[in-house]
């Protein structure tokens, strides 16, 4: 029944917004404009898609999602760090980011690299911090964390972000496209299927499937995003429709066109259906990967 | 001697070196470029002040400067961002640092951006790192790094950053620019010496004495910093003269003029030789206090 799943997608993100207004708390400081700044891009109509599956990874897999909060919360900080740096002027130069101006456009651009900066060591702070992780052995705390490092650096998203600048002189065919997807949005989107499931003491078999089914959602998600950015409803999306094309980038769409994506959206998201057979009752996870596939924002 | 003082900071400085030549190796990765930028600000001709603060009050509270390593590395690599950032046009704008073209004059701005996001990012995957931080019990290493991405953020380095911003609004006596300066560099030079101290098993006075030096030592180094800003050598220091002049920063020069200036560094380096008394062996903590005041670059 999807009217239960997207009550329990609601309640996952419903714990989600209850831990960032935890652990990014406002603050009588001096430097209270870039705590502004970091919770205007924070708490505005995030979708929370990336802590919201580390969290039902973490419960289907047998784990005690509470235990997985700091670790998604802060995933979901360095994915809105990104946003920030992502629609700075001298990157996608964006005005409008989740139904609202960009982060850079209300604080300035000084502010927002540094409000995005800020988030980047919140999601640390938050991750390592004891009062919040609680009873997580720290053995297994410095892997999660680790994890979510490395995911976010040179060798994840930051490198994939690079890629998706170099737009003259990268591979721009669908391979070299794929490549700098798995990058850009690929690494937290796996990571943040990994670190549930580890925080879970999942099996290898099971953390093998959870990265393979992570890999095809975050490509399908993707190719998605690529769609709706040219054909979205802003007030769905959040943003203005078109940006890719006055980039000029080469995108699934731009290689392939409209039906092929729509095609290979549907294969990938069968495919990642497919990998979860060795988790019991993985019903939730299944209906997420569909319904991301078919979202509209 | 100081001659040999000055070796023994060679040598520490030497290993600082190597470990972030093992910790930031060159990799032949599509997204080559970023790397580039990173290791083109990371291998500069930098005198690494803050690792090799860490590591000398590591073995001067009797522990093993190299199991501070990794985490003296990630200090270097945190500061070594913030300098990217700092220069951006729409921060500082400054087009030389360390005696080299800035980052985004070499490799343009959003790389610039992204090299600054991706070293902070790998300075805690080097931090996290069970390959690097070996025998140091997983809590200690949280600790540590929980410290790290503490003096980084909002509370630390990059709040004091937005506050120094703050021209028009924020306070602009003596104490608000001391109160800006405590958490611009003041942060990262307190969790040098604290994390040394820690990982060495210091004692809670030791650790106490630790903070009071570090503090002092952190302060005079930004009023000599303030003071080479307008009146040092660019063949020494690496940086245009004049930058805080153009950018209309109220500094402890404007405030209090050259000689009162000198005479507070001259103070605060009297008062934090006498903090280290709790060391034994803290020779060449008291020498490096008094040589980071003298320092012409």
């Amino acid at each position: 029944m999807p009217a239960d799943f997207r009550s329990q997608y609601e309640s996952y993100r419903q714990m989600v917004e209850y831990g960032l207004a935890e652990y990014l708390p406002n603050a009588q400081i001096a430097q209270a404009k870039l705590l502004d700044a970091m919770r205007y891009s924070v708490f505005s109509d995030g979708k929370r898609i990336r802590p919201v599956l580390m969290l039902a990874f973490c419960e289907t897999a047998g784990g005690d999602a509470r235990a997985a909060l700091p670790f998604a919360c802060a995933l979901e900080m360095i994915h809105t760090y990104s946003l920030i740096h992502d629609d700075l002027p001298c990157m996608d130069n964006d005005d409008m980011r989740r139904g609202r101006p960009a982060n850079h456009r209300m604080f300035g651009e000084a502010s927002a690299v540094l409000a995005g900066d800020a988030l980047l060591s919140a999601a640390f702070e938050t991750m390592l911090d004891v009062d919040y992780v609680g009873d997580t052995p720290p053995a297994a705390v410095l892997s999660a964390a680790h994890r979510i490092a490395w995911a976010s650096g040179l060798y994840g998203m930051a490198g994939g972000q690079l890629l998706d600048l170099e737009t003259e002189t990268f591979d721009q065919s669908v391979e070299g496209v794929t490549a700098r997807h798995l990058l850009k949005t690929g690494a937290l989107i796996e990571t943040a299927a990994a670190v549930g499931c580890e925080l879970a003491n999942a099996s290898r078999e099971q953390m093998a499937a959870a990265a393979s089914f992570a890999r095809c959602v975050g490509l399908a998600f993707q190719i998605r995003d690529d769609l709706l950015d040219e054909e979205g409803d802003p007030m769905v999306t959040g943003k203005l429709t078109g940006g890719d094309r006055e980039n000029n980038k080469v995108t699934f769409l731009t290689l392939l066109g409209r039906d092929e994506c729509v095609r290979i959206i549907d294969s990938l998201t069968r495919d990642a259906v497919g990998y979860l057979t060795p988790f019991e009752g993985h019903a939730f996870l299944a209906w997420l990967a569909e319904d991301l596939a078919r979202r509209e924002g």
